[in-house]
């Protein structure tokens, strides 16, 4: 298990892998083959998103107690969606409420990123194309996504995909706890043992759709839980293995 | 009005501005300030896609012939989807078929390319960030569009975003013809005029979800006269002030 995170620099963001208690400097992304550049930092205080994706799936009703409580079928193919770039926030960053939506809602999830190019690759190999995970909140304007059926608006505003803290390597990701809390209570108490279709099978459908490139993130689903977030709550994203994604809720200035 | 275009060479796609006969070699995106290397390209032969958006927006439903060819009603706000950066092909590059879908339709757009940041832009100023404007064909595979509700997989497949052939400035884009033709038959007739939504109102409204960055892509939607490629025919997108945007249609090995 190799734990890396993006830092703010002097100079930028810069990618870094754990060594003990520091973090060792990268010259480029892991997954883009980044090497130690020598020069250490003990204490970086804030992590940047570890993710830099051309584009980022997400998994709609992966979780068969999700679908449930959306009162939704499982799927018999993964429902695949996007969502922008623009729209990935840090650690600490905070998801900002647009006006007129009536609901917002949390989704946590597990973050898979892609390492090497992946092109209708079966689910035999499917794993060797994945770098390692992350965490997600795949953040909903719930009633924008039940008007426009289509999902970009619900979830493709700015601040809707907190990521992080860490990506880490080395993970057996088909048994991982996934919990959310708002304002410490708890939300939502999963275990991705319970994806409808796993992280292999995903990798696999999407890649015979589209080409993967290293670094794309694929958001595999939220377990049941998802529910509303407000101005002044503070939620948090968890997994042990990975870490906690915490991020403060406030509205935005015209709302 | 100014034409630009990606070119390939020796050293990787190059953008280029044309100057009389000849194209004049940038160093950079012309949307991110590139100016002359000074190096000329006399007769490029190839043309690449003009555009590496960080992300691709495309708007359904948005000519009010196109909307009731479809059966649906005109919607009430831009309906917006994302299309991935992967599927992006050039002028003469292959619009490959997967399998199982039973029918892959062309859809004609006029491309905006954005030119400066825009978070939150109102309607009045947003021209402003449009940096120019190409040729998009928004492949679809109408059946999964279907089954699925969600787009990513219909419209998302490797391929099914031929974009160009050129990036052109300084055009008045409020009244464009738009036409697509198959195997020499014309297919689609359009005008950007009779769009539902123009383009100003798509851009500020697209900003007020999600921060635009230099060199995205907004797909403006589709005139009447969709119908189905296959195997071995030749489309064509057209609009003179930008030019033809030609592929041709191949099945995928395994169809």
């Amino acid at each position: 298990m190799i734990r890396y995170a993006r830092l703010p620099t002097g100079n930028g963001p810069v990618w870094a892998q754990e060594i003990g208690e520091s973090w060792d400097l990268l010259d480029a992304a892991p997954y883009d083959g980044g090497v130690s550049t020598g020069r250490r930092v003990r204490n970086p205080g804030l992590f940047l998103a570890p993710v830099r994706p051309t584009k980022i799936i997400a998994i709609g009703s992966n979780y068969w107690d999700h679908a449930k409580e959306m009162g939704k079928p499982v799927p018999t193919l993964p429902k695949i969606f996007f969502k922008p770039p623009s729209a990935i926030i840090g650690p600490g960053d905070s998801i900002v409420i647009p006006p007129r939506t009536t609901r917002v809602d949390h989704e946590a999830e597990l973050g898979v990123v892609i390492g090497r190019q992946a092109t209708r690759v079966p689910v035999s190999d499917a794993l060797d194309y994945v770098f390692g995970y992350t965490l997600v909140n795949d953040v909903t304007a719930r009633d924008f996504q039940a008007v426009d059926g289509v999902f970009a608006r619900a979830k493709g505003f700015d601040s809707f995909c907190p990521v992080g803290p860490l990506l880490v390597t080395g993970l057996d990701a088909g048994n991982l706890p996934l919990i959310c809390r708002v304002d410490g209570q708890l939300r939502q108490d999963g275990n991705t043992a319970d994806m409808v279709f796993n992280i292999a099978t995903l990798v696999a459908f999407i890649s015979d759709i589209m080409t993967l490139e290293p670094g794309d993130l694929i958001s595999t689903g939220t377990p049941a839980g998802v529910g509303p977030l407000h101005h002044g709550q503070m939620v948090v994203v968890e997994c042990p293995a990975i870490g906690r994604l915490e991020n403060p809720v406030v509205d935005r200035d015209d709302r």
